[in-house]
């Protein structure tokens, strides 16, 4: 499960938000390992989950050190290890699981891009596992590396806490279908509920921006724009991390590696899955338009309101201020001073000219 | 037909206007049956309609138990599900039809993308069925899921009523073209209204877009930008059943199963039609845009005639007022006060500083 | 020649502007014949042309009827009909011609979107003819079928009068290119007559549109936003017809169907002039934004000098007026009111308070 | 070199600025040789140059009549043709290089767009030579069509004056590498001037473009937006020549036939700097799109900044002149007015309130 | 690493900035020596690195002239030269490395589009390697061109200074990796600091985006837009750079040249990396896009502060106003003035209007 204490380590990133900060770590040189995110100094940590369809056996959360050991067996072995960020247990995992140098760099590098590769004997994919902090209303996000070799499935994550534990419950039921099945439909697990973790958060964000929708037929204020705004930079982060994986995904789907082979189905029906959230999230950004449209044509309407209003204020007292400003000059001879109903003659000028304008604005829909 | 009676039922959904309420049900693990959709706790029914040139048999609406059995014939055979919320029935017919586990929770996950595949003996296609909610103005969006297995095509629909009325009407007659031909035709005849029913959608919005042509070169109220976004996001969400949909038939095309070979034209004009669809649809968004700009360029232009009204009349009052303010002063020696017409002459200075601020922005043209 | 007559049985569309309307007459079921326009109850009417580079033969206006029949010869024939509403005559031209169902569907929706189809032993193509109506400034569109046969060219149009008098004059020339042509330069010939059609449409508008740029740059008054935007829906609806004609014209070429491969040269001149017009098209689109820019822009100047003009006036009559208002207070003892030259101290503390503000105003450029 | 005599020739063209007027010379019928373009009627004039290695021949300006020859010779010869709309030279021309009649009818339309076409043995080409009319500001156009025949190239011009001077002195020129090489590299030549054209074209855009920057800093007034506009619009132009140009290099590149096949670095080259000007086009539409923002923008602040001062005058003015008119009622009992020291109190709540107002608009950041 | 006192010296650029100033120096013919830049004259200086995973040697900064000699050896070497401007030592390379004409103008015109093009027996690079001018706010730009032969690799550069230190120390120390590979990792290796180049530029200007909306939520003045308007300018400028030389990567690795071959891991890395930093580029166009319309709306909910204002402001003095004008008026008989508590009536109306104007305006939200 997502565990909601991390948040707060993850939130470090500021400038990170759409960009790992890299000024000071900046590669020296390729191959070279160097730790690129947000200071978390926690050792690496291991879970082994090893099965048949008869058995499971799982270790969990042992620290690495030198003894770390995974003899190769044939049973299907899912190590998860929480924590990229501490050089040496990386030393000692790239060279017990004999990665490539630039491999191990992608995967401590938390900003990479997400994509999936093959290599000579195994398969790699890097992607991202989200989170979404209410309190603050942002997407946190954190890097899911993924090795593949022949009966060993490896995830590297950031933080503890992942989005696997269905998988977990299912490894655990004796009957359950992927005890019976090949590494390709562990693969499969593994991506089916990242695209999950997608669609829950594209939920939130969704609705978050349907609440909009009420608001903005009601008196918005100013902070909807702003809320507008944040909704739209989630919704850029979020394709930030699904069109590539989508088109890992494709990748991975057009490559057909010997393990996936046999599944092909169940990574076809994945990529129409990610692909219906990448599109969702697509017209959530044309929706997320449209109402900033909406907001801006209110403030239009409000300003034209407002102005009207102040017209017709200003047009029907300028000119009873003036009549009165007429009949308060010191002039000798004013003959309608002295008339006997001048004063009452004065307050039927008044009120009828008031009377007039008030007619015309009634007549030009003004009022 | 489509029964406007099942509206209130789809019309349950708000979130999932445009993707359907998962926060639940959340898919534990790929392949377990689980419901996704609005709640509607209604068991399966069946019709089945079996053909051939000579002779047509029908039977209505039973409900889907154990005995339930589809013995495989020469004839072609329409089996119509109406209701996929159950997960009892469901189970049965997985097993009788023997389904796939994901095509039957493609099948019971009601937001899923329009799509079309083929596997080892059977054609798949998820579609979407729109109704339109007339006095909602909205479109209200059923799934439509088809299976065809050698001579016996299945429909899964949500609710009660479609648009499949006039297959049924063919069928019954018994010199129809569609009883002497195969199930390709079968396969056409149903995708051909689904399209029909697209553009019937897209005409009742057309017209309404069309509509507000006239209410925007007339007074158009603050309303009108409500109703505007109101079309374009059906629009959107027209596209979002479309698109998908068109890219079926094309692979579908493209792949040219068996049992369509013999029906290319049919599917090759039955994709030119959706295209159509489609391409009239992006052209409605377009004009949707143009109206807004209207609309904007509208209440501008109001803004300035507002502005200029106020402008027009405070300039002309406030020279007057000061004039009969400086007549109101209370100094000793004002000249003019004690001329013999001085309040005479006081109206003729007024009425020429007027009539010259009216002549001034005559030529301006602001008045 | 186009015949303006016409315009106005054209003209009855309203909504059908940019989808024919479809509600009445929705297709019960494909290969029906059931006639989609605007309930032009005209009978179809025959034109027949006949030529070798000898001779050539024309019969015109005959009606439809039991005895129409089309031998065929060696001779190059053209045959022009005229209403393809009257179900009955289009019957027996279905029967005359073997046509398939589909295609006879196609001809008679006139709202189908333009196409080129190859079957088996003849080319269709369904293509748009346009007018302009003058006085109501907006573009109607005509349906144009053809069908080729081996030695035959079958034209279909809505209403009388066309765009391919000059075909018929280079006809009736002996020694005319046409004349000593295949058929595939008679196809040729129609096409490129439909194309100058398009460009004749298009320079209308781009005169409307240029004409256009003079009135922004003078006064712009209120009805320019609607003119542009008219401008605007005309090209669009221009894209409708010439986009799908533009593809059908490049499938053309990539297939190479037999009757036109020794004219090669001919239709890739054809693509290269359409798709100058569709670029022309685009062009004028984006010109037309930024006319609408131009006029946005000149209504917020106009309200910044008419708000200027309001401000200066007022700040200028503001101060002036509260002088005035001081010295008309019934303070007992106010000593300037009892001073000598008290009024024309007055007077000038006024006009030098009007002087001040002037000068700051044009210091600040806003005088 | 671009002689600057010939712009007002060029310039008669008002609403051919984007497309070329054929109202009157409609093409009746393909093929025909019609001319069209600005009434130019001058004759069409032949330069020849012919060159070896060893030496070179030129003969200039000679008139085409029926005496016009071009014997085939080993040597390369290069001919260039002032002037396309006489018809009766154009004849002659057309028989002596025995031209395809589509390709005279490109020749003489002086609105083709810019396109590469093989033929059976020569190339074609048709393009665009842009001019700056500094004084009016805007780019004028003149048809280029290149023909290449075994060992002759031969351009087609509109009016005298071209970009080509610098590939004449190297003609001269013995050593020269053009001399020495075979016609591609002189066709190579002559495309790179024109890109180069297309360069200095842009150059004086980009120029004016960047210019406007500074005036946009500075107090902008109402011209602005039309500069801005006709920047636009002159780069819309641009790219209306350089696109198709862009894809016809790219198509010939692609064929890559034999003249030029020795001297694909060069046109490789030739397509990466023709890409560039392309680019650089989109980029400066795109910056000419912010600067239009930051023109609304500051015309937004300025309207802002004048109704702050409209505002904060008014407020401060109207509670003193109410406060003055107070004090001008004309009441029998208004016990201030018989105080003392009344009018100087007066003077203290006037300037009180005077001041606490300013106080509060300082506060407010109004002032 | 960078040099900052060079900046100067780029900075001279200004039309430059998106296209190099050519006007003066227009390549006359293809091929021949021109130097297209800042007009630097500085004389070529060349480093020298050789080395073997054993040694390494490294000569540098001599000056170019006759005795420049490069041995051809089987060890690595590196040559980097500084300063294209010098013609005269640019034709001495010229000739010592047997240099294509073309390509040696691409090195000497500092405005060449990135590119990778592969020759003969070499491969040609010309990219861009960036730096920030921190006070002027901008980007600058510095053209890199690299040549690889056989084992040897040639960078050519502008002015002094690079981002290839951490290469250096890299070959200095006798272990690393980069000595005991081929030529194809230096190549790497080179191009990989290249992409980090233009990793930190994104990151200062990401930086600066995002400072950026901490201001625009607190009180934005009127250079925030002008700063927003850079910031595109500056990503624009990026993309610029960064598209073509992904661009470039991409037709390396899908030619796979020998040199590269067996680093086809680490290429595409390097062509992941700059897709990455390319799309967050286009990701910070889109949010500096929200940024202005976010200050926009801003700029609009101001107006309507402040029309507001006023609008109330002059609502409840305009009322106020005229009544004490009424009292003010000099008719002979006003019953209400010789009221025994006439004034004090007259407050009470007084303070009346203004307490419902105020309850009015409040129940509307306006105050």
């Amino acid at each position: 499960m997502l565990d909601s204490s991390v948040i707060t380590k993850l939130g470090v990133k500021t400038v990170a938000r759409f960009y790992k900060k890299r000024t000071e770590t900046l590669r020296k040189h390729p191959g070279e390992m160097v730790y690129i995110g947000n200071n978390l100094k926690n050792e690496s940590k291991i879970d082994k989950i090893t099965y048949t369809p008869e058995k499971m056996t799982g270790r969990i959360h042992s620290l690495v050190d030198e003894t770390t050991n995974f003899p190769e067996t044939e049973e299907i072995s899912w190590i998860n290890i929480e924590g990229v960020s501490d050089v040496k247990s990386m030393k000692i995992l790239k060279n017990r699981f004999n990665l490539n140098s630039l491999i191990i760099a992608d995967i401590m590098n938390t900003g990479t891009r997400p994509k999936y590769q093959s290599l000579e004997n195994n398969l790699f994919f890097s992607l991202k596992m989200l989170r979404y902090d209410q309190e603050k209303e942002r997407i946190l996000s954190e890097q899911l590396s993924i090795i593949v070799f022949k009966n060993t499935l490896v995830t590297f994550q950031e933080v503890p806490g992942d989005v696997f534990d269905p998988i977990r419950e299912n490894l655990m039921m004796k009957d359950s279908k992927i005890r019976s099945e090949k590494i390709g439909y562990l693969i499969h697990s593994i991506l089916d509920c990242l695209v999950d973790n997608y669609i829950s958060i594209l939920q939130l964000l969704a609705e978050r921006i349907e609440d909009m929708e009420e608001l903005l037929l009601d008196h918005p204020d100013e902070t909807v724009m702003e809320k507008l705004i944040s909704s739209k930079k989630d919704l850029l982060y979020l394709v930030k991390s699904i069109r590539p994986a989508r088109e890992a995904f494709k990748q991975l789907i057009n490559e057909k590696p010997t393990e996936i082979r046999n599944y092909m189905h169940y990574f076809n029906d994945l990529f129409s899955n990610i692909t219906h959230v990448y599109e969702t999230v697509e017209l959530y950004k044309e929706l997320t338009t449209e109402q900033m449209n909406t907001y801006n044509s209110y403030m239009n309407n409000r300003l034209n309101d407002i102005m009207r209003f102040l017209t017709v204020f200003s047009v029907i007292f300028l000119p009873l201020t003036l009549v009165a400003g007429i009949y308060g000059t010191n002039f000798e001879f004013i003959p309608e001073l002295h008339l006997r109903f001048g004063y009452l003659y004065f307050w039927i000028i008044m009120l009828t000219l008031a009377g007039l304008m008030i007619y015309i604005f009634k007549k030009k829909k003004w009022m």
